[in-house]
């Protein structure tokens, strides 16, 4: 059932818009320029928008339509969904706000039990739908001069909120980490969590799935669905409403309840379900998982240009229970001959601040090669060293070897554009060490799921 | 004696080169473009570079120079400390490596003797000098095609590690914070942090004091330093070598003892001493405490367009032990007459997604106001909403209100180039709620702190 609203052959736009800047406008823009098949604006006072037909209501559709998108008034959302079931439209979403967010959990009610009644499955409302970079189907209200579209890739990204989700999309986007599916969930009084873990734990574009969360609504089935689907991939929670104040909030926001926060903590746990501590994390957890397979230990590697850096993530790593490899005897003498006398053989390896993209090309491979190193973090400090963009193919050479790596780079525009051509190649990147560490110990978080989970 | 290291009226650059690409030639380079004393390049094999007289020795030099910067090999260095005594000149800046931090105590030890027998001040070796904005003292080898160099400013900034406060200062300079001065100290064989927190602590041109720091020779002067200094303005550090295995990168990196990591925290606690607990917090919490006053109580306010962050920062905030402050009944009343009714009128305060910069200018002058607020956290998502560049005069004329506030702003592009525009005004943004959050909790840790120590 949930198929339609992925990829449907025909998609209604009911509250269609003539005026640029309108939600009603946006939306048609949007599937005009990338969906591929039919498209009906729905509108009773214009015949025609942005060159498509337009139909007064859903019901005087002359086909069947796969997939409405509601973006009315509150009010109205219940008359526009009789349309659909006239028409026999059985996927709704639901854009339009007004509903138990701001208390008014009548209006909620009717519409979910008309749905019910009809075996309509509705997503919202009080969201911003979808965003398929496969299907093409895209009901977010992008505005293009300030918001940046993240190109296609292997995430499915599930929010309760709408604005939360597209300030990611925009993160994502900048960062050049792609996504496959994004669904803003809303006030959910259909399609939940489950549902979409469920279908895209089968969708083989989804390689992680990441969620921002405020409340499930069934405990069991949650549980249920997420330790299924994730023995097939990972999936990252961060969860909101965390304290008393926090569920306040949320009961005002979606109309969610946040329920018990050590309830939840436990159901991750118990479901294999990674924690992601703060929306940074979500993104950069969601990142790594996105573009590494897991790390079948935890001997670790640093390799640096930088001392104190590579004193950081030391500790960084002792805190997180990752140990550092101790090198094979062998790699220690192959360093020895292609590194300078005042390198400090060791682990973390410094190849000292006159390394070049060479010396780093050179030693990785010695590194990635030793049996004793289940993953690399690769320190490359641009601003004082011969360093430059030759690291990039070097690093991208590394992706032969079966081990998960992750770099890290600090610094202004320059280190930036770096980091940037290395996440367009997807090698997840971090501005600091405490987060490349922590992405390579989500890695081995994942793995631990994996041999748990897994029968 | 530390004066002539920051304001010399000459500068002699021991082991100059005529090569671009080389220490000696970026040093004499940097001199050349921002310093405006007088500069003697000293290099037995040459006459002129750059335009300047060479000198074959500092003791040919006819004058006293007042700073001398040494970037001749390890093995050469005592003789070019001869040359310095000779000259008169007492205050030497040591760049070379080659020391205690690859086994060469004894090097390290002839030098240290030699400078202490004849009373020369001396910074380094192994480290990369200084960064004044002020006088023009610069002997930072910068590539400026890889490195940004931050603007005048207020924070005065140490590191034991050179490619670490690179790295930094390049950072700095991309977010729009402003350095006084900032110095590498590298193996520390005499000028050590106290010193330059008791030289910073007087400096009107430094708001804030920050270090990264590996280990300290004299814990109880390091103590005392600190107590005195830190009522005059805050101190924040990122100490490294926290762990064993840190430790012993330490060792071989700067030589230092990193010494036990208990004893530190309890130090830094009794002379209140901010700490970062990495990286990222180290330049989060210095551009927070550079560029706003302390927070006199604890009551904060957030404003969102967004709720699902408002959330999130409201889990932070109590997390963090930070109450959400509760509004006066003037305020709702006010804010009910300038907000939709579908705005949700509390604590976090949700002016919705379509809150232009105007109703955010409205609903801040009103929180501001209220009696019961302390700080405030606004949280601008700029993708979905009309909200727009307008919002960074709003936030401007905040300024004038007599509470600290910080920004978060999550997202891409154009999301950054907006930050940058408020960073560039002195006011702190920050990717994520937690982060946000953090810094205005550290600027009531540092109320507490003047609380505590201020007689």
């Amino acid at each position: 059932m949930l198929e339609k609203f992925f990829n449907p052959k025909s998609i209604a736009v009911v509250g269609a818009s003539r005026t640029p800047g309108k939600v009603g406008h946006a939306i048609l823009q949007n599937l005009k320029n990338h969906f591929q098949g039919k498209i009906y604006p729905i509108n009773p006072f214009a015949t025609e928008i942005l060159g498509l037909k337009v139909y007064p209501s859903l019901k005087e559709v002359p086909e069947k339509v796969d997939l409405a998108v509601i973006a009315v008034k509150a009010e109205l959302v219940e008359e526009a969904l009789k349309d659909c079931n006239k028409n026999g439209c059985k996927n709704v979403i639901i854009i339009s706000s007004g509903f138990s967010e701001i208390g008014r959990e009548d209006l909620e009610k009717r519409i979910e039990t008309y749905a019910k009644k009809h075996g309509i499955r509705i997503i919202g409302p009080n969201c911003i739908g979808i965003y398929d970079t496969y299907s093409g189907v895209d009901t977010l209200f992008w505005d293009v001069k300030k918001t940046n579209k993240p190109k296609q890739g292997y995430v499915g990204f599930i929010s309760q909120s709408g604005a939360l989700g597209l300030a990611l999309l925009d993160k994502y986007a900048e960062r050049g980490v792609g996504i496959s599916k994004f669904v803003s969930l809303g006030n959910k009084i259909d399609v939940q969590e489950t549902d979409l873990i469920k279908y895209f734990a089968k969708d083989p574009t989804i390689r992680v799935i990441s969620l921002y969360l405020e409340g499930v609504k069934d405990g069991k089935e949650f549980m249920k669905v997420c330790k299924e689907a994730s023995v097939h991939k990972p999936i990252v929670i961060l969860k909101a409403g965390k304290t008393e104040k926090g569920k306040k909030a949320v009961k005002s926001h979606t109309g969610s309840l946040a329920g018990n926060y050590e309830a939840y903590r436990a159901a991750f746990k118990q479901s294999g379900v990674i924690e992601a501590s703060c929306l940074e994390e979500l993104i950069d957890f969601t990142k790594t998982l996105a573009t590494r397979r897991p790390m079948k230990g935890d001997k670790i590697a640093i390799v640096t240009n930088g001392g104190g850096f590579g004193i950081i993530a030391t500790d960084e790593l002792v805190k997180l229970g990752l140990e550092l490899a101790e090198f094979e005897k062998k790699t220690v003498e192959k360093l020895k001959t292609i590194l300078p006398e005042h390198a400090n053989i060791g682990n973390p390896l410094d190849l000292t601040g006159d390394a070049t993209s060479e010396r780093y090309r050179e030693a990785l491979e010695i590194v990635f090669k030793d049996k004793n190193v289940d993953g690399v973090v690769v320190i490359s400090l641009l601003q004082l060293s011969p360093l430059d963009e030759g690291i990039v193919e070097v690093l991208e050479d590394m992706k032969a070897f079966d081990k998960p790596f992750t770099v890290c780079a600090s610094g202004g525009s320059y280190t930036m554009e770096i980091s940037r051509l290395l996440e367009n190649k997807g090698i997840p990147v971090y501005e600091y060490p405490h987060k490349a560490i922590a992405a390579l110990g989500v890695l081995k978080q994942y793995n631990e799921i994996l041999k748990k989970f897994k029968k």
